[in-house]
């Protein structure tokens, strides 16, 4: 006996952030797929490869018993315990198991670092063009984001002097820095990042650092935010480098004083991540050699792509120096680049991401590919542009 | 070079939220048995089997190619429309497959809950005692928990008289109710949860009803609250009757308004839920033969501690009409709950959870003691308290 005709609550009005546009573009990719059609794409950061081979094994011997249980809210003690080595090992940079969390991917990580660093209200800058999740989760838990415009004419690196112009016109509780940075692939220079991280401590602005695309800088060298101060959050995950998106792996690391706020909302918030994935997670962090292989192929892909966006009208590329993403402005005559995204999805088959994903107010001109895709169909992906009867 | 000398921020005033105990005694009995000690835990809602074998099975089939992707943020669309064919079959209920969200465990069921539907300062009524989560999520989001004490002479039920005359004094925009629930195992009546819902839309308040512990009643049958209405919000998991607490992996039943909404709150704050524990939860779905075994083995503890708890001197005992949890206060010479739950573990290696967690003002009078685990555990647990020196 549904009762449809009485009046229901609207929905919230920190529910209306804006949608994920790529994550839609993947829905409706999926949707074409499962009508037969054969879909390239090139829209969301999914890596070819699958998981590590380790990992997989790691995985299904973890199953043969079965057991699969809650673990410790900050993670299985053991990984943690490897995370800490990788810290050692991969940077030269002591990380206490302590300050470790793990996390239901990154996403986990963000949202657990705003919960315990920010209130309500409380304001936080982020680069534009950027990763659109970090203004959608800071608007959703009620914090402001304060998007600083960064220009592909300074490779869209956000400086330690941007900050500081913006915090002296309203205080900032908060930044997040990305480097290598999505879209546009932007390293931050080390002696640029140590400025950054110096002028927030001083200021008393809490540092995230998004590290999610380490390992994957092509053309400069990369360093931990950890190597300058024990300060700042570093949020991380298995998800890239590791190729394991849907297993949703992650970890964090913390400043001490941050360490019980963040388990105490975890507890609560996500009990703990996936044990499965833990396990896998462990093995892949041993897994060096499936993953060199996987990056080989994403240096090639980036040359090929380097070559092949200008032939194809594409302008003002951005950096490319890390991550697997290729960010810059439509053909002239593309007009407005979510339509445009829409009609090579429909022409050619090859969905990409719209600008507007990763800035509001400049996106309209822009779109985002991703090139972690296998070698042959990003080929294949840039033949049916070429071949585009709208071209 | 740490600059460990500088100020940092301090810690977020949300983050000051309590900590979720059970996940606390859970890490202490982890440490104990690393340690060695043998460690039996009542503590936590972790069923003992595994999950069903098919689940497992269906897993194992799909690493076989290793390939773990991000999916729709709404989940697979084959679950989907399983979980729709679930109500279909299991409740005689019409839920259309676009209605259906795959989510992360119902921890992120309540979030998207929560966000969807509520602004910051909005009023969210629980039951006390209930399970903390509620009141931390609802804290962290800057929305009011408004704990409603619900007694023992009542079966802990909570009634829309109750709800009435809370709304009365001070507006709600929401409430949450779990049937069964935990801690306390009561089943809200058929006809009083009508009354809550007709109460509710009546009066505009969004009713979120917790149904993970369906499947798992033993005195009264079971509703769901789609029987009555499109408005509420369901929240359920493959935690407790499918037994996959490590999975993280649950669903959510959202009226047609809030579908959008969650969906854009979940690409951004989730991604999606993990891929491996989806393809599992298809086929738990049709495990029913492991299940009902499982759920045998409750009905065996569940009159063991029915019988047992008062002998222990144990007064005040919960309905346990569903679920798998004791509630009850406990002996007259115990002292504050919390003491008495940390002495039970040092002294018998028994760990169980104080009732601070599920009631901040009478709780420490309370414990909670699942009865999750196989029987010989439980009878162990049972003998070793009843063995205590200092009892």
């Amino acid at each position: 006996m549904p009762k449809t005709d009485r009046p229901t609550a609207a929905p919230s009005q920190r529910s209306a952030v804006e949608p994920f546009h790529a994550m839609d573009v993947l829905a409706r990719a999926n949707r074409m797929r499962a009508a037969g059609v054969d879909v390239i794409s090139l829209a969301v950061g999914q890596p070819f490869a699958p998981a590590p081979k380790a990992a997989v094994k790691a995985t299904r011997r973890f199953l043969e018993h079965g057991r699969v249980a809650y673990t410790d809210a900050l993670g299985r003690t053991d990984l943690r315990q490897r995370l800490s080595r990788h810290y050692a090992e991969h940077y030269g940079c002591e990380v206490p198991v302590e300050r470790i969390a793990v996390t239901t991917g990154s996403s986990a990580g963000f949202n657990l670092a705003f919960l315990a660093a920010f209130d309500v209200g409380d304001r936080i800058a982020i680069a534009a063009p950027g990763y659109p999740a970090y203004r959608n989760i800071i608007r959703a838990l009620g914090l402001i984001p304060v998007e600083i415009e960064v220009d592909a004419s300074e490779g869209y690196v956000l400086h330690a002097d941007h900050l500081a112009a913006s915090h002296a016109k309203t205080p900032l509780q908060g930044v997040l820095v990305a480097s290598p940075a999505n879209p546009t692939g932007t390293v931050t220079p080390e002696a640029e990042l140590e400025r950054l991280i110096a002028f927030a401590e001083d200021a008393g602005i809490r540092f995230i650092s998004d590290e999610i695309y380490h390992n994957l800088t092509y053309a400069k060298s990369e360093v931990t935010a950890l190597s300058f101060s024990h300060a700042p959050i570093v949020v991380n995950s298995f998800s890239k480098f590791y190729c394991m998106t849907g297993w949703r792996i992650g970890w964090m690391v913390l400043p001490p004083e941050l360490v019980r706020p963040a388990e105490r909302i975890g507890q609560s918030l996500y009990i703990s991540a996936p044990e499965l994935s833990q396990i896998a997670a462990m093995a892949a962090l041993d897994a060096a050699d499936d993953l060199v292989a996987v990056r080989e192929g994403y240096v090639r892909n980036r040359a090929f792509l380097i070559e092949h966006l200008p032939k194809l009208g594409f302008r003002d590329i951005a950096p490319i120096d890390g991550g697997f993403y290729a960010y810059a402005t439509v053909p002239d005559d593309a007009g407005d680049s979510a339509v445009f995204a829409a009609s090579i999805l429909d022409d050619c088959g090859v969905a990409i991401t719209p600008g507007i994903d990763f800035d509001l107010r400049r996106g309209h001109r822009t779109v985002r590919l991703s090139y972690a895709c296998d070698h042959a169909s990003l080929v294949e992906a840039v033949r049916r542009m070429e071949a585009r009867p709208n071209r």
